[in-house]
């Protein structure tokens, strides 16, 4: 809830403590926050850009008083809504695009100190100076701050974990009366000398507290690579491959990413930058993109990695496991990974599904699920990809533009939910494996939690953000 | 607070509940469970063993009613007297040594299932049938609920993280009313649908519910490793080395381990297992265990990364930067530095500290700290080794048993309080790096933790342990 004269009030504050050049009020101003660059709009009671931590807690302070909720918003590339403000203008935006400019490399403990706002692009820019990456691997651009809240995994999980494997501290502010900054930092790799809170705030979607600072441990930059596009003689060999690839590339191999043919047809129709290496032949019916990498000097300039490589998928070709593979530029084969998400868009209505289960459950899901899509939503089409090497699974479904019924909200909702049932109960899966928390899977959350589970956040969100002023997520 | 009605009562309700043969009253049945195997003992008012999640849940149900507080034990190795009972026999032990025959492994999942009370051991050897291996190493024997309570380290740490690192999923019985059972598993590698409650019971010595079952992910065995034991010129180009080391050695470096002259001679001089590999040459001022490894399949039988270690060696000894190195059978490399801790016992009483700090500060600090103890405790003799690799020190210190004044138990806590203190407030380092919490660090927890951050562990503690019925650390 929000009154003009109370959002009046609260933008005054605002200006007379922070400045008027960083409290945004025109819809010309505002415009740049309220739509996410992936998914989702609305309209914001008006934008705060703190340049500082102290600034972040008057920000918070300011806004309680009035009794506005606010919305912390690093690069806006969510996927679940969780930075956006809703359709009626009563959420503030905190935007942390000002506090983007610190990136304190130390080079001895391996690790970096930035601010929030730092893109990922930003970041990674300054650690190659050093030979040195932060390395989730991902089709946008987020900001540090945004990676943490929603504890992104993306195409190189296998090797490199997710982010919270890689935070070593972080500074939050809170939305209590004083507007207390926690400090959990120091650097630490090794820290077991009481309860480890930041865990608290890696995932949560912004609903604990808006994450200023945070430090995290970097790798060296891969020196060698090996790439290849490998097609399975069918889905149902693929975790075979999987378990042979760990072990014949062990702590070399880095992604093993799948694609439908769906999938991949869909981008070679869309997207001018995609090439597709299957050519002159059809693209199959699947398709692996396994990657390979060592960070280590090697007097053999990386031919070894390669070599080995090459002699797995000759070894698969001859037992039949595989069929064919393609060694084009590895950054070709990236961009047809990159640009599923965004060619699925011109194909019609997407409905995006994040879900993560066991390695060993995902091809029997897909069974499941397309017998579930075909009975019930025949219309729908299938454009699955996903990253096999963790579980991940994006089991998008597209409402065709032609040749099916009107689009029709409350059927792809039910479509969503009839998935996320067999996700949740029958594998006992998760309906959101790395796009985290936000007001599109609300419900769900309601929905699948255990009570148990449930209370034990809701308490938790009580003791951090006992005004319920943060974010749009409600872990009640 | 314990009487003697209410003790006899429980135990007549356990008994009945799960049998004579789970419940141990008698001062020599209870013996196995007041000592612990490597630091500190107690008395136990009695010991239950209960078989199941179930009986763990009617256990604590039990005590609650009757008010007797609960700490749970596993193989009892911890350092910190987490799982130890006090000295007036107030607290009933809860062991989970009957719940140790669960290994489930999920070779596809490349994950596996365990009861809390599996010992590291047995786990591994279960799991080396499948070429697979939990990497944390560590000089003692745990259960894996302990190793989860205590977030164990190591030293492998550097390529393999701590335990959280390693676990997909918990199930947790609270000592609440109802003796709640939390599951919190799945087996899920990417999962962001809510908050990850089960990260606050990893790490937090049995203060918040009572690990029963953990779903963690395995590695692959490794198949190669070269192993060097390595005399840097000084202390002050360790980093440079590290450094130096992880761009060569990439993700293959696994260990990186610091040992001082102090800490092996002792070793030398009292653990005959241990053979002196530097003979007939004096044992150096420090130096490093270096291992690198590879899970892969090579054609070359793992030569390659022998040469590139001999390489990296020559290299170093050519620039000065190293002055010898030994290749020994790695097995006995890594028997010196497993028995630092035993060895140290024999020569008089030793104040073990547990430091974590960043991996550029650990020789400064070792400079200051000297001097500090050089200054005002010049009896004490310095035996420190660590994880260079990750910033983990043991910086322990031996009261002589001869050439020094009468072991005063109050003098030597100044020494570890003045020690801490500088760890703490000049390099914002931490007091428990790989240990955990327990009795033996309460006071510190107390004096070093800021306030704001320990409010709200309390208020965790207040909400999964309600009647304040679990562990002898008390997180307010």
């Amino acid at each position: 809830m929000i009154s003009l004269v109370e959002r009046a009030a609260c933008i005054r504050e605002l200006v007379s403590q922070l400045g008027e050049s960083k409290v945004r009020t025109t819809p010309e101003d505002l415009a740049a926050y309220e739509t996410s660059v992936r998914h989702g709009s609305g309209l914001a009671a008006f934008a705060v850009l703190p340049g500082s931590t102290d600034e972040v807690s008057a920000t918070l302070r300011c806004c309680l008083r009035h009794g506005i909720t606010v919305i912390a918003q690093g690069a806006n590339t969510g996927l679940v809504g969780a930075a956006s403000p809703d359709s009626i203008g009563t959420h503030a935006i905190l935007s942390l695009e000002k506090m983007s400019t610190l990136i304190e490399i130390d080079r001895i403990n391996r690790s970096v100190l930035t601010s929030a706002g730092v893109r990922l692009s930003a970041l990674n820019a300054k650690l190659a100076e050093h030979e040195l990456v932060f390395p989730i691997d991902l089709g946008a651009d987020p900001s540090i701050g945004g990676m943490i809240a929603t504890n992104t995994g993306g195409a190189r999980f296998i090797r490199y974990g997710d982010v919270r494997r890689s935070v070593l501290g972080l500074e939050v502010v809170l939305a209590d009366e004083k507007g207390t900054v926690l400090n959990m930092t120091g650097g630490l790799r090794k820290n077991n000398a009481g309860v480890d809170l930041k865990q608290l705030f890696i995932g949560t979607g912004g609903a604990f507290g808006v994450i200023t600072r945070a430090e995290i441990e970097v790798q060296t930059l891969a020196r060698h690579v090996a790439t290849a596009l490998v097609v399975p003689n069918s889905e149902d060999v693929v975790t075979e491959l999987l378990v042979g690839a760990e072990r014949v590339f062990g702590e070399t191999l880095t992604s093993f990413e799948g694609m439908s043919r769906n999938a991949m047809e869909c981008v070679f129709r869309h997207m001018p930058r995609a090439r597709n290496p299957f050519l002159p032949d059809p693209v199959p019916a699947y398709a692996l993109l396994i990657e390979t990498t060592s960070t280590g000097e090697s007097e053999d300039g990386g031919a070894e990695l390669q070599q080995r490589l090459n002699a797995f998928l000759e070894r698969s070709l001859k037992s039949g496991t595989i069929t064919n593979a393609v060694f084009d530029h590895a950054d070709q084969l990236w961009t047809i990974r990159h640009s599923i998400s965004e060619a699925l868009q011109q194909e019609g209505r997407v409905i995006g599904l994040d879900i993560g289960l066991r390695r060993g459950d995902v091809s029997k899901f897909h069974t499941d699920a397309r017998a579930l899509v075909e009975k019930h939503f025949p219309w729908l089409k299938i454009f699955d990809f996903g990253h096999c090497g963790d579980g991940g699974d994006h089991f998008n479904l597209v409402w065709p533009k032609d040749g099916a019924p009107d689009f029709d909200n409350a059927r792809a909702s039910e479509a969503r939910e009839a998935l996320y049932s067999l996700v949740v109960e029958k594998y006992r899966g998760s309906f959101s494996a790395e796009h985290g928390i936000g007001p599109l899977n609300q419900i769900y959350y309601k929905k699948f939690t255990a009570d148990s589970n449930k209370a034990f956040a809701g308490r938790i969100a009580q003791m951090f953000n006992p005004n319920d002023l943060l974010g749009r997520f409600s872990l009640n």
